[in-house]
């Protein structure tokens, strides 16, 4: 194998950090991509459309949104034919090294931005060092730039490598809405995975650390939820209203108080509200955006059927209509040990490396799983990696930084194991 | 028409005070009335379930508090044939003096008592003068002994006079629940009625006042709603439940909260609420007991469908199941001013009466809305008379009382205006 | 007097009708009325600051709203002098005839829009006749274009004519948001007026009706509450959130549930409800727009009570703070009958009448009650006149539209109503 | 060490068992202990009022039922020395075979009954066997009296045992309502225990299993929580009430939906509510039991403070006075791994036992945790025994019952497990 350049690795970070995009608009972000794995040499690339199932997707914004970014990516040069296979929020690809008979191994990156404003502090270093979002209110705070170098990174690795087996990079667009696993995990580009690795940086870790398998991830289900009644003039005919507020009020207290579960962990949250128009008038919408979470896909499921049925009845209890949608979701998948054990012995070689954790619980939530799932239900193998990253300032605040070395680190570590379970050293699928 | 004594009717209503019966059980009661009536000798009595029609009964008790009033009549002697007729709570008695062609006049008193202590102060005259309740946990405190008496004064004074005609005095039971009227207003005893009164004592007004005709009393409504849930263990599966107290809590704030109406004033009230046994047991039953009033019955139609409906709903919320009963009820009738008039022309020559307003709102609720409604639907003519009697406590309070005097009054008053209504002097039906 | 020629006024109409501006706004409107009461020749005109008491403004909008209209103005060539008298949102005018000794008479008439879109229907005559909004989404929808013209219109009448004593006309701005009445009401202009009349078209009247004295507007109160707590990650420390999503549904059903009242009819809207951001995070703000309304001040002074109550505890109960504001205001106030039965006399001999009505109720709410009680309050008569017109949609709508034969009617019925209480010819001030 | 006959063990657990009682109504069950252990012959008894402290209990009943119970304790012949001890309800007793220095052993066994109505169905072995309680409503659904039962086996098994050392045997009331725990933990009767056991059979272990060590038991506070406001007429005057309902209402809601915490679960519920009287009065009082429970105790901190403050808003935002009392509690302690080793060792050898786990999770709440954190907070060691018993109906139902051969199991164990301790054979206190 022959190592890419730690400073190109970081030069490209550097530069996707400059032009974050959301979720399902990473339009300019996955035409460059195209463009530099075309560079790298590989052996297929699939570019949008045909990278994710349409169908899965959830969370995808308006089309006014979807609009605008794509004609930013216009304007910044994408290339109109990456760019017709990613029209109406088709973003994401795949790139493939087939070098014949033998394991097939998987690897995800994720690629998309957050809705934040970035810093402009002085001792915030991309500000300082010139690379600070030049997309206004959108920001790559959770380390995703990072990880789409680290995902071209082992790609250059192994490009020259000799293996026999195929590599699948896949660069998955709208993570941050939980709307991206599902419908890139749904493709069959998932169906000959043997063995299966997503990385994420930081979350906490410092720099030289590694967690070779997460475990516990929240399964996870969001949705938004809208009332529509009918709207009266508060003074002169309240009685002439479907209060849309009073549905609204009743949810939300409601859905907070599901009760708690005996088999494992939930969690509940309506994060946002908007209803009504003015102080005079009985309000006609209500639209909320909730979320459940869970120890367990069984108690997300119980969690999700007692939403369903509060939002329901709230509805039908100040008789207003209810429209419902789910716009993000992710089951809670483990590592598995075996794989896990395999990074765990890479890790133990790896420059830079000065602390390993076999496993270590993930706490929030994440769309690989479905990754994860799929692979581990067709008896292949999946781990969950984290490589620690220095981070100044919290994962989704307008501070979040990573220490640069953990792009270099997360690569050789993750080009080593995926090597080996190409080569069989270590590690036999079946 | 003969003048009966003063004297009597006040030892009568001190006879019936110190043994009142809550509504439905009025077993002893109704069979002293009975003797009564036969007594003065009119021409025909019906006793119990020929007085109403037991279908129509709301409110009716459980059978264990039936019997237990029940047993009481017969150890204080009530006579068999009369408690017979009465078995299963259908009480109340009709007394007609018949004579012939001509008007059909009407006579409503209720005769029920409430689930009160009586006051034992010493400045409670009933208790100074020995005549209070002698059943515990009863009081007659809104003046129905008095009503009664004044009923059987009416009948004694038209027994002996010239008229042709036909007078019908109603002895209503269960009013206090508003759970008589609609059973006794749908009997064929109200079929052919020309002119109606009801009469009440007191409400504020003071011995010497008249109020000619009510208007206003609100339309109402009241029930049980009993929620079935699930119990379970709240620390170890509070999942396996299905929670009665939380969708009662949900009922209790959105029952309140039901908008106002353009069209008329509005009431809710949930009075009562009794859930679950421990606090380390998820409830797995929850019972209100609820009213809602209004200024117009299509405004109580309004609430009432909005109860329905929020009670349904909070059912469904929490996945319990819901039984929901009407226990009371009595729409908005207005006096009919004409026979009002009367009533005010009569009023001007009775002696004792020193005050008379026309008309003026009723403020509460009553079921002899029930024949005022069917009377006025068949063309006669109804009105509620109100004859002020001294308080020293409010309506419904331990230390109520009535100034005997008005007794004398409203018996006058009623004997003169129904005497003119069946001698056709001052009003012809029509 | 002289008659202004109809057609200018409808001409005026139509000008302010395409430049409509929101509440405390009306820099455009306040300088063109200025300009125009200055052709007419009045004695005294006050432009801004010094026709408000500016500390006593509700509803003011932030200042980038302020600046954006006021810049809006400047671009419009309204003049610089009194651009500087409003800055900061001090709108309104005062104009006044001063002619010696003699009664001292006050018209309101105001003059701001509403934020609606205005209708681009064919059939909707300001649309069809090019006279339609040229400033988006706001829209003289309630008629204030034709009360600014009465106004103008019965400056106009009365500035030729013979008479001792003084008129002043109230150019009110922020109407719609029951925050400008308050603020001139409390001026000394109003310190010595002996009769005051205000104006409002329509309000379901057709042309031709005449109502001589509004009564029973309802008693408002409408406010802002923000609840400000703290965010978390709602999946991994949602304990560390101070939850202002709950504290703001616990509020609104609450405040929907404040107990009716027996003296006087109550009201009560929660209509707008922002919080949260997204679904993930613990909502850390939240913000209300609400309104109280009753049948009397006392009733209201009761619900306003209620509110504040309900908004304090329920931040306490979920630990966040609570900012509450009042944006809008008005007591009931019911019109004098003695100036009413003025009204009604002139109108039988006004052109175009057909139709008077001595009173009605006026249902919702108004703030020209400010004035009403302040004049009421010093021994002078005040009444609240409605001129029926033709409107083809309803007030607050897009469609709505003027009979602009209105404006002569109501400009004639006023002149000569002002007129007559000018000469003392019908009425006597005391 | 001389074992006691199985077969009398039986039989006082079937005393025991057809005399149950209520949560420090343990009037005859205490003096029945009483008389025991004087026949079996200890150095020192402590009867009531000495082996509680009194102020620590939690959850004592009203004085008409401690009376009750008193009474039926008098009649049933318990002794009158006894009985006065445990007046006010102060039952309980230790009993001590003190042999001079050496180690300090404690064993915590419960005595009190649950109000529940026992079985009568011919399946359920006390019905069958003429054992079944004597008392309507109260049984020991819990197997307390098998605790009991092993409390005087180990008594008797080591009162004629040769050691150096002391052993305290208390007897505890009021475990059910988790009142007692807390009361005898306080007393310095365990000032000086160096090694502490208690035991609880079945909870869902077969007879034959012994868990050496139960863990992880919730903390739990149960409160009863009191609104006061004022009743008023539903119909007539509204707002004259404060409305206890409302409050109370508001409160269900807002304390099932505390947040959940990130660092242990949480348990919350209102198990038991009542409110009001009737339909048509405003409610004037709401009584509410309630309960939360947490993994740890700083987080069941953290659920009472927002129980607390959510109570103290919902009265304040209704004008209701509130009043609170903790009525039962226990603290999460863990069993100490290494007298529960001892415990596992023993077990090894104890007939009847098949199956041993070293730890296992409790579930549930338990009060002898207070014991356990006083004798851990001093050095000493402390372990929660569970002996498995074939139970045929979950423990709180009314078919529950025990497989007898447990109560001989029990005893061996805990006999010889105390015994090791005191001959230092097996573990070193320190």
């Amino acid at each position: 194998m022959s190592e890419p350049a730690a400073s190109e690795l970081i030069e490209l970070r550097r530069r996707l950090h400059a032009y974050p995009e959301p979720s399902w608009c990473e339009f300019y972000t996955t035409s460059r991509l195209a463009d530099r794995v075309e560079e790298i040499g590989v052996d297929e690339v699939i570019v949008g459309r045909g990278a994710i199932d349409p169908d899965e997707r959830l969370g995808v914004p308006d089309d006014s949104k979807l609009e605008r970014w794509y004609d930013r990516a216009v304007e910044n040069g994408a290339r109109a034919d990456h760019l017709e296979s990613m029209d109406g929020g088709t973003t994401g690809l795949v790139a493939i090294l087939d070098r014949g008979p033998g394991p097939v191994v998987g690897l995800r990156v994720d690629i998309d931005a957050l809705p934040f404003e970035e810093s402009t502090e002085p001792d915030h270093e991309p500000a300082a060092e010139g690379f600070r979002s030049e997309n206004p209110g959108v920001m790559h705070a959770c380390g995703h730039d990072a990880h789409t170098a680290i995902g071209i990174g082992v790609l250059e690795s192994l490009a020259d490598a000799a293996f026999s087996g195929t590599l699948k990079v896949f660069f998955q667009p709208a993570e941050e809405v939980l709307g991206g696993g599902r419908a890139m995990a749904a493709t069959d580009h998932v169906d000959d995975l043997d063995a299966f690795f997503a990385v994420h940086v930081g979350l906490g870790h410092p720099t030289g650390t590694v967690v070779a398998g997460s475990t516990k991830p929240l399964a996870l289900r969001q949705s938004r939820a809208t009332f529509a009644g009918e709207s009266a003039h508060a003074g002169l005919a309240p009685n002439e209203g479907r209060n849309a507020m009073q549905a609204m009020a009743t949810a939300i207290q409601n859905v907070h108080a599901i009760p708690r579960h005996a088999d494992g962990l939930t969690r509940v949250n309506v994060g946002s509200a908007r209803a009504g128009t003015a102080s005079n008038v009985v309000a006609d919408e209500a639209t909320l955006e909730l979320e459940v979470r869970a120890g367990t896909n069984d108690v997300l499921e119980y969690m999700s059927t007692h939403v369903d049925r509060i939002l329901r009845a709230a509805g039908e209890m100040h008789d207003c209509e209810l429209e419902t949608e789910v716009t993000g979701r992710a089951p809670r998948v483990d590592s598995d040990p075996e794989l896990a054990g395999l990074v765990e012995t890479v890790a133990q070689r790896t420059p830079g490396v000065d602390s390993i954790e076999s496993h270590a619980p993930f706490g929030a939530s994440e769309d690989a799983t479905y990754f994860m799932r799929r692979v581990s239900d067709r008896g292949g193998h999946a781990t969950y990696v984290v490589v620690g990253t220095d981070h100044p300032s919290g994962h989704h605040t307008p501070g979040f930084d990573v220490d640069e070395r953990s792009i270099e680190i997360a690569t050789t570590l993750l080009s080593d194991a995926i090597g080996d379970v190409l080569s069989e050293v270590a590690y036999t699928s079946h």
